[in-house]
């Protein structure tokens, strides 16, 4: 166990016993949420931080599950000493509704009916994430969070609670987002989408009730992802030709890149045994985020009665969520004259940049951070 | 029908008649072409064109089949008065080897067994294609073709004829091409045969023994294709995020570019009937393309007994191929103070430019076909 980390860690749950009533018409009557937290609370609670997690990211950020060997999906910028430093901040992480890490999601029962919810949960859009884990602030006894902070997915929630709940943040970190998807963000979630969707094994969703999951489209859709995570540039640098042996001629894995994505797909389609009903929630809360949308389409008019600080950072090889996607959150808060910092971090790790060591990267989050610490007494 | 058109066509077979020694070291002991005509070899067989098609290409570049409304791939470019002038050029398409459009392929019956060859079909390389296509000049009894002309995969067959048979081409057209596959092409490929070869209809290849397709995967693998021709910038231009009905937040097709893509997939694995076996043959003929790789891995020494002059073209939106894939192809060919003349157009469009009207294109395109017809006497 590294030294600088929050060491072994434990999940907690926190039960909503009041329905959500969400987005797209539907209702929870109850549900769970799972989440840990790293770091102590200070006496007039003013250093808690909440960290969105991503597609596949869940609550456990930092530090170590006993007898397990990975840290947390962010341990590099959470713990002691660290950008989101737990000496200091009482860190929050919280799996979301429609997850399958513990919060209640489609692998959960359907208190109706006895049997999973599968298909049947509700999709969840991202203004859903921010009532639930509001819901969380208050039980935690916060009034308001000395930051929330999250990558990609992650920092289209932080768009969101600025925008849903100004008075509940004083600082907003936007780390490789979008105000909304393209239509080619989109296009790669649908092909995602269509791969689990058309595995034999899908079951229209109510494969845990046959016993099986659809492993070859769930794998599928990993390997689609990983492709867009890494730059073209690292990818060549990573794998190049290089091939795992020698020019077989078949169908075999013959090139390096070919066996390291047929590997995080199998990883991610059996050992990791995410839901495939989460993946599609999740693709689709993407695809349904759009903040400006409620504002005439106008992220300027969304961004009118924010409060928070904003930190936005991209990289410069992202081409998920390029430079240019964090440039129009920046220029709608500076329509506003809202107090915005910015960094376009060079890097080569494409959109998995924001999850990865970098000196520069660091600099500019611990300093941000520092601020806010300073800011709240931390 | 249009009037510049070639008009009714109607494609034609040769058989090979010999055995085809293949790179990966199998034996294809006789195979057919297929191909198309249009317009006349002049007296003394200067003025003939070879057209190399790309992944999904066929030997049917322009005109019309009876009965049929749909005109040849690459209608806008060749016919009379087009950049490829059939009033002043013979032009010859040519299905490869291992297609699934009546030249010999994976669907085609293996002597051997009575049975189609399937997965048994050797894997084939683009040497392997400029040697059967090099039958098929002599056939025609044509000493040298005016030039060799292909976009895609087919300007990488246009690169070997040039590297291989030096003294058989005149001239060399590669449009939106590449040296080789960089580890993003390679891994785009990689997951559309997973997304193949993983259907439970594909029966490892054997499935017409089945009386199945994999449909599915098939689908798939076009459906990532198709969004790796487009540009991100076009796709937004083109669909943005514009809704096909309304909302509906279930997991339906909502958006304008999911319909688009699931059309596009389903159209490919349904009604053209593209073969699935030759989809895998196609993606690793472009994973092979190497052409440097038996000149110590230079490109440069790879050209230098080249005698074609070259025209290189490439578009500014062509993410797969883009602009600095076709500038290493004219970077070597000048090492060799070979002559090349470089396009880069403009264009939206992404690797689908190539097939697409635009003024620049064509005239840059008009402008070289013309001085090879006056070089020929055509």
């Amino acid at each position: 166990m590294k030294e600088n980390s929050v060491g072994l860690v434990k999940p907690k749950t926190f039960h909503v016993d009041e329905p959500l009533h969400t987005v797209s018409g539907s209702v929870i009557p109850a549900y769970d949420l799972v989440y840990e937290t790293y770091g102590q609370l200070n006496a007039d609670k003013s250093n808690a931080i909440l960290i969105c997690h991503a597609l596949s990211g869940n609550h456990h950020v930092a530090g170590y599950y006993d007898g397990d060997e990975k840290p947390g999906w962010w341990e590099h910028y959470v713990g002691p000493g660290k950008p989101i430093d737990t000496n200091r901040f009482f860190v929050v992480g919280v799996n979301n509704l429609g997850g399958c890490h513990g919060s209640t999601g489609p692998a959960s029962i359907n208190p109706e009916t006895g049997r999973p919810w599968g298909p049947d949960f509700p999709i969840i859009t991202v203004k859903d994430w921010v009532v639930s884990q509001d819901k969380l602030r208050e039980h935690l006894g916060i009034e308001q969070w000395a930051a929330v902070v999250g990558g990609s997915l992650g920092g289209m929630q932080v768009i969101q609670w600025a925008i849903d709940r100004p008075d509940r943040l004083r600082h907003a970190v936007v780390i490789a987002a979008a105000p909304r998807l393209s239509a080619q963000n989109i296009a790669f979630n649908e092909v995602a989408r269509t791969a689990i969707m058309s595995d034999p094994d899908f079951h229209g969703g109510r494969y845990l009730e046959h016993g099986v999951i659809p492993k070859r489209g769930l794998a599928l859709a990993r390997m689609l992802g990983h492709l867009t995570y890494l730059s073209d540039d690292l990818m060549g640098k990573k794998f190049g030709r290089e091939l795992r042996d020698r020019l077989k001629y078949n169908f075999d894995v013959e090139f390096q890149v070919e066996s390291y994505l047929r590997y995080q797909g199998e990883k991610f389609a059996t050992r990791s045994k995410f839901d495939a009903n989460t993946y599609l929630l999740m693709t689709k809360a993407l695809d349904y985020f759009d903040p400006a949308a409620e504002y005439d389409h106008d992220l300027s008019k969304a961004f009118a009665r924010v409060q928070a600080g904003f930190l936005v950072v991209s990289f410069t090889s992202d081409w998920r969520f390029s430079p240019e996607r964090s440039e129009e959150i920046v220029r709608a808060l500076l329509d506003n004259d809202k107090n915005v910092s910015y960094a376009e971090i060079e890097s080569q790790h494409g959109h998995d940049a924001f999850l990865l060591p970098n000196p520069f990267y660091e600099g500019v989050f611990s300093a941000y951070m520092d601020r806010v610490a300073r800011e709240v007494g931390a």
